[in-house]
């Protein structure tokens, strides 16, 4: 044929994204063949049973047929039908048409204000510039936008912490990058520390890797760990010294779960710093927090401290494609434009999104508990985010790979090891979401201490 | 700032996206300075006034709002209530849910029978397999994975008519492949003639470049024209006898507007040629045709004569970024299993597909004819597609990038110039959309005219 596995380039090749690598292929394949299989692979809420937020999917109902305001006007609150005309008034051609290449313009405006509002606050005050917001489907392709941009060769570095999520050892690879390591204090719950930061650049530079950024997820993935606002302060002082841009990947910014946190941003930070020079891309997302919507790719990327002719040349790359998906960039606006109390829609819409982080924080709660309860297991507290990545003892010799797939031979309970993400020599661990129902957890706790107990 | 224009790469700065470029930012400037400005640079119908076709946006809203179906169960016909209870049964989750990387497979067998179906006949049986499938957000990211697999070092060079969707460039230079360009023959009709395509290949060989592939765009954009089976035939023989795999860009399949016609597939003449060593990847897209579905980035791309462990490597690298966006594949589902004769919703789809057919066709046909009518004009016939390509004589030492800017300023009409797609040296063209709705063409096509006879 005329095109083999020998036309492939290197960098394809040797791309790697575990959270939907072999071992799901073989959950996939077993569950054909009948077996049960419970998926902890990937945070993905809706798929094992999350329930929607109605008001987002009223709007997006009447954005894709209009006319329903009319046939059922009953079944749509008052707020949903504004929305929806507010949508109509503002996007010639509705859902339909092609947006300007960084999305709808009103969306971006309402991003900005959403910003603004969430940052704002103690004396501070945390301004957003819609011109510096591009919608994306979903956080990835904002993030994959952000590393095209700074791997411009291949001595190009990019710091991303061990553990990390794999989008970003892949992306790196298959753009050609150097992925930069920095290890997370897993016994400090997985903070970062300015040793390892600077263990991790000097390491880089001594084999004459140009680092041009760091990588922060907060909340984090996979290790379900919230950043200190020190911890933050501390990764731009670094960036600044050494002249890095900062990714932030911000996508579980409402998945925290210590009564009465606040969730702290980069640009927060930044702007309390008074910080200029400091090049700044954060992420959001609609598939993660009380929403949930993974299938429907919308998202966010706002860059601060960049010239106007690096935000043309990303206006560019995202026009080759033309633009983000139009009912993700509803979604958007319904993520950052909520029912506000006084409207009809508010209290079943807060009812739902309390109602979803109250149970993802009883989850969290207990599937720490229940991992540290095996023994063998050592589970750092899950206080944001979407996942467990303890660490396990394992009989000498054995990996996290070979434990991850006898887990899913034996109960169809399906992880990813520890491997995929990255760890310290010698460590094993794996990655588990805390999304399977309530019941179901205790269940898929039991069934892994049973497992680990008789495992050799 | 820590990120400036320096840091940025090559293949990044030189990549150029002309349907969105310069002049289309400057006619944003002046609508926003109050002009009116009817946008013919961009194939977006429903910007334009297009309706949606309400069987797709129906089933599309209860996929959003499943609810719906309880809630006003007269606003839907019981078709459409049975393809929302098909895709409720056959996505776990629904569009909140990441599907399969590949996209959802009950959409990828649907898709795989809507093409036995378009292309077989006349004692031919044309199969697919869902296996080599994979749903795209749109065509153009099915495109950029396949150019991904094919450019696997600075010397593989893809071959694309000239003139060419500036997708192909754009993608080719981002990847840090070459362009080999071969020469479409206006004069008749804008067809492939295997002499150039040698002609082309010899000089790409003898530069180093390490031809992979040969893009084919059918029906044309930008030139409007539909190929025929004699030059389809044609570019399979040449890509076999030289190892080429085909890129097959058909989004415009049912964009053909000459009476009786019908479509012919890559993939139908490969089955009839018994062909099995030419390596071929073929597009289609929700956003054109009759659907016109731009905004909500639906797409697939098929995948023949290409062996498994290459797919598996498409998967892997769709699996980075997790899945297409559910509404689109839901769109897709709907493009290739359309109400049948006899169910309800039939006999207004077919109305409303025809509607929008017949009305490309008169658009298609007044437009050819109208810029004919003027003086240092020449258009070939539209047959297909969305867009006329004339040739026009410019003063002595213009280009038409600055045509194409003068018209902008003088008529608000805001085209693209011949420069961004590629032409013969010395040649000056632009491209236009036929998609203003037909009494706006008219006076487009008379602005024209009259800005014509007084440029200078």
């Amino acid at each position: 044929m005329s095109l083999t596995i020998n036309d492939l380039g290197k960098a394809v090749l040797e791309t790697h994204y575990a959270v939907r690598g072999p071992i799901v292929a073989r959950a996939q394949e077993l569950e054909r063949a009948g077996k049960k299989i419970i998926y902890c692979n990937i945070g993905n809420p809706q798929a094992l049973g999350q329930k929607p937020i109605a008001y987002v999917r009223q709007v997006l109902a009447l954005a894709e047929w209009p006319e329903l305001a009319a046939l059922a006007p009953e079944a749509f609150p008052a707020d949903v039908l504004e929305a929806a005309r507010a949508i109509g008034a503002n996007a010639a051609g509705g859902v339909g048409a092609y947006s300007e290449s960084k999305g709808l313009r009103f969306v971006r405006q309402a991003v900005a204000r959403f910003i603004a509002e969430r940052d704002s606050g103690d004396g501070v005050e945390v301004t957003a510039d819609p011109e510096h917001i591009f919608l994306t489907d979903g956080a990835s392709k904002g993030v994959q936008s952000a590393l095209r941009l700074l791997i411009a060769s291949s001595d190009d570095g990019i710091m991303v912490p061990v553990p990390q999520y794999p989008l970003y050892s892949a992306t790196i690879t298959l753009y050609g990058g150097v992925q930069v390591g920095y290890y997370l204090d897993e016994a400090a719950g997985w903070s970062l520390s300015r040793k390892m930061l600077d263990k991790a650049l000097l390491e880089a530079r001594a084999k004459g890797t140009n680092v041009k950024a760091i990588c922060v997820i907060n909340p984090g993935n996979p290790t379900g760990a919230v950043l200190s606002r020190g911890n933050i302060e501390m990764v731009i002082r670094f960036a600044k010294e050494h002249g890095l841009s900062i990714l932030a990947d911000e996508v579980y910014q409402t998945n925290t779960y210590r009564p009465g946190e606040r969730f702290v941003s980069f640009a927060r930070i930044l702007t309390e710093l008074g910080e200029k020079e400091v090049s700044l891309f954060s992420f959001h997302s609609c598939s993660k927090g009380y929403l949930g919507e993974c299938g429907q790719r919308g998202g966010y990327m706002e860059v601060r401290n960049v010239p106007g002719e690096v935000l043309a040349q990303i206006t560019k790359l995202q026009s080759i494609a033309l633009c983000a998906n139009l009912p993700g960039q509803v979604l958007v606006y319904c993520l950052v434009n909520p029912p506000r109390p006084g409207q009809p829609s508010y209290e079943r819409y807060r009812a739902e999104r309390e109602g979803v982080i109250e149970s993802l924080r009883r989850r969290a709660d207990l599937l720490a508990r229940g991992l540290n309860d095996i023994p063998g297991y050592s589970c750092q507290p899950i206080t944001g985010a979407m996942y467990a990545f303890p660490t396990i003892t394992l009989p000498e010799g054995r990996t996290d790979d070979e434990y991850c797939l006898a887990l899913l031979e034996s109960t169809g309970i399906c992880v990813v090891p520890g491997s995929g993400f990255g760890q310290e020599p010698g460590k094993a661990h794996f990655r588990t979401t805390i999304l399977p129902p309530i019941d179901e957890l205790s269940e898929v706790v039991g069934k892994i201490k049973e497992f680990h107990l008789s495992w050799r």
